[in-house]
């Protein structure tokens, strides 16, 4: 990957407590973390998690340099804080669910444990990367979804928001399931299937299209395609290139890949060229499609019959347009003193930003027989659902919905990515995470796979968590 | 900036066409390309052009390593076009339309001229910087319009895009009027003044909330910010922030910046907080409020009577959430041929995609008494309105609208940044570009600056500009 010098990537605050740890003398006082998104509708049913390698890059090589620590202490830092950071040694404990796994909305994802000092600077490192990570997977599993069976191509880099939004979107979106990437960079980082066809320069450099196109075709035998609506897209553009077809390619053995419209109506402008493609004797030749597509167009077009084949999404994927954050938070659970668990909680104005205190694993209940993801439980770190033989679910906020469920495969999905600061994880390859996420959302119910109103998948709290939180906001509402 | 490593941005037919261009023997041919953006209801009545000093950088330093090349090579890229990539020199000529200005829908605010093989190339570097950063700025002014002169402050890195969304984005952000940030490496790159204050996790590291606001404010005895909302803000954090501001500031001689909520209805709190705050004798102490705001939060909270002094605003300003998508494109507008102008127009099967050829100049006419911009006018490059006297306007669209303009100054806004591919133009510090962007806002009518809905400001094209796009079409129809 391009080589981002990241070393102040960090709210300011982050810094100033680290340094007030430090100054009160708190600073080795071990903490846990737990981040997690807040339920969005627009995000679906699930979302598909991403971005961890880049965390790890990143705490792998954490360090501040002179000018850092310049900088910092024009603003007032104080030269104890300033030296630590100078020696700084990344030390904690990071668990992480693996990339290309379904996520629920509140569950911990990753989980933090180490000294508060450090443990609370990696808030925004995390954050960044995950948010938007799994954002951009999430939306390009919503349309490679939504496109049944044909191909998604991510062609946003244009419209990104800076390069490391093009080029770890473009890997995010791979891993939810895109076929291809237009972008180079991407592709050589990630080993992503690079996608190449032409656009208008091309042809107007050129005294017509049936010119313009048999340059390209002499230069791209094997995989031309060709785009057709510079300036008429049934009326010139595609005469040209039936023409190209049976004059240049045809005579050197070739076959066409495909021809691409960008403009128009375009289920319309489909049916229409896949009619005359077949009756010139190009049923082989694929129809590509571009112009602002996102699931729900994708969706529409196909209920209105388009014949298109592969889908090339740009803006709306690359930036998530409909909804274009992923509402993650990283969030203080626990901390140790002389040895023993002191949970923490944050209550907060509004009921949904009431934190779940504890340090927690998190497991994933998949039916024995049809392989299908049952519901995802949180548990206290000490309770282990391996070997359970029955296990009763409850509903965290009507506690009166249960259910009791046998024959299942308890699956715990915090797995160690550093372990006292030593990366203890290897990550797949992009290819494999993608083969990998394509596997998971498959054991999922269709109805939790809707792209719109989904059902809402069992997300619980074990009961001895249930109690202990209950127990937290009691007492602290008793004591006021 | 930090160093991103970004040799290969590109979609990878801009460097196929490059390579074919050369092999075609055309690569020597002179074009002239225009960015220019789209309409688009939710960006308002104008954009705030930013990112072109990040093209700047880039076109500085484009080269091409031998790992880039190897994995062009295995791409299938001639060793002819390899070889000219390994001793890639940039020559082309870039005018832009300067940092801060407001900009507006289908102008040419980039224009290129040069070699074909370079020109085409830097479709994606163009666009990914101007249309994030413009898009960026102009949520920041929306934003900033909004609070009426209160400031705001931005603290989205941790739902920013990936690190150069987060960097880039609080320097739009800067530069569209944002007060402050919370992001350290963008302070630190830009100079942008970097704001101070605590989370949640301070707090719960201490035994309570006065313990943990006096040791903060110990801390921070000069700019203290004090977050409120960790349990519940009006019964316990506002009563232990007034005890620390009597008994550890005043002693102190210290008066509070502020206190902040991030939960809860913000406009009732605000106004409870006002008037316990004045009541305590703090009418001098601050309220800061954020959570998921944006410009109509904003607004209509103002309109509830909200006593807020500054607003943090994370995801919606750094990904500018209401549309995260600037549409610009990059469009061939002519070639040299015998040192003659051969206009180039793209038809398109959607009228709004038909561009308009020919190399151009932007004009904007100010009126001479009042300083308003009233319009702006696309012309042809040899035509001068800095002398002219009076001016008929004439609408592009709607051609019997006219109208014409005396005593009004024309300055004409592209400005060069690179001749023949050396920089010509110093770009002024941030602080600089954001008094700049402020001024020009201020010379637009109120009417074009409203929220939604705004007056449409004039674009025109000159007369010869308009009959030669005509001509062009006409052409291109009769000749079918």
């Amino acid at each position: 990957m391009p080589d981002l010098k990241r070393e102040l990537l960090f709210d300011f605050y982050e810094l100033a407590q680290a340094c007030g740890f430090l100054a009160e003398g708190i600073d080795e006082t071990v903490a846990w973390f737990d981040m997690f998104y807040r339920p969005a509708r627009e995000l679906g049913g699930f979302c598909v998690m991403a971005g961890v390698r880049q965390v790890a890059d990143y705490l792998s090589d954490l360090h501040f340099d002179e000018e850092d620590l310049d900088f910092l202490r024009q603003k007032g830092m104080d030269e104890r804080f300033l030296d630590y950071l100078k020696h700084f040694r990344f030390t904690c404990d990071l668990w992480a669910v693996e990339e290309g796994t379904p996520i629920f909305a509140n569950e911990p994802v990753v989980k933090v444990r180490g000294p508060v000092i450090q443990a609370q600077m990696l808030e925004t490192i995390i954050l960044q990367s995950v948010n938007h990570q799994s954002l951009i997977a999430t939306k390009a599993n919503r349309i490679v979804r939504a496109a049944q069976g044909r191909s998604v191509i991510e062609s946003g880099s244009r419209r990104a928001h800076g390069i490391a939004a093009a080029t770890y979107g473009a890997r995010s979106a791979y891993i939810g399931g895109a076929a291809a990437t237009t972008n180079v960079l991407a592709a050589k980082t990630y080993g992503i299937p690079l996608f190449c066809s032409m656009n208008q320069t091309w042809t107007q450099m050129f005294d017509s299209e049936f010119e313009a196109f048999a340059a390209f075709a002499r230069r791209h035998p094997d995989d031309l395609v060709v785009q057709l609506d510079t300036y008429d897209t049934l009326e010139s553009g595609l005469p040209a290139a039936l023409r190209v077809f049976d004059e240049v390619l045809s005579p050197m053995g070739k076959r066409p890949r495909g021809v691409r419209i960008d403009s128009g109506d375009l289920a319309y402008l489909s049916k229409k060229l896949r009619r005359t493609l077949n009756e010139a004797g190009y049923p082989d030749c694929d129809i590509y499609a571009s112009n602002s597509l996102d699931e729900y167009i994708i969706r529409d077009m196909l209920q209105n019959g388009a014949r298109i084949d592969h889908f090339m999404v740009g803006a709306r994927l690359i930036t998530a347009s409909s909804h274009p954050v992923m509402g993650g938070v990283y969030k203080l659970s626990a901390v140790e003193k002389d040895g023993a668990i002191v949970p923490k909680i944050q209550i907060s104005d509004n009921v949904a930003k009431i934190t779940t205190p504890y340090p927690k694993l998190l497991w994933r209940l998949f039916d024995k027989e049809t392989g299908k993801a049952i519901a995802d439980v949180i548990t206290m770190e000490d309770e282990d659902l391996s070997n359970a033989e029955s296990y009763e679910l409850f509903d965290p906020d009507y506690t009166w919905k249960r259910k009791t469920v046998t024959d299942f495969v308890a699956r715990q999905l915090l797995t160690p990515v550093f372990l006292n600061g030593r990366q203890v994880y290897r990550f797949p390859s992009e290819d494999k995470i993608r083969a990998y996420c394509a596997g998971q959302v498959e054991s999922l119910w269709e109805e939790v796979l809707r792209i719109e109103y989904p059902h809402n998948y069992y997300v619980d709290l074990s009961e001895r968590l249930w109690q202990a939180k209950q127990t937290l906001i009691d007492s602290y509402f008793n004591r006021r």
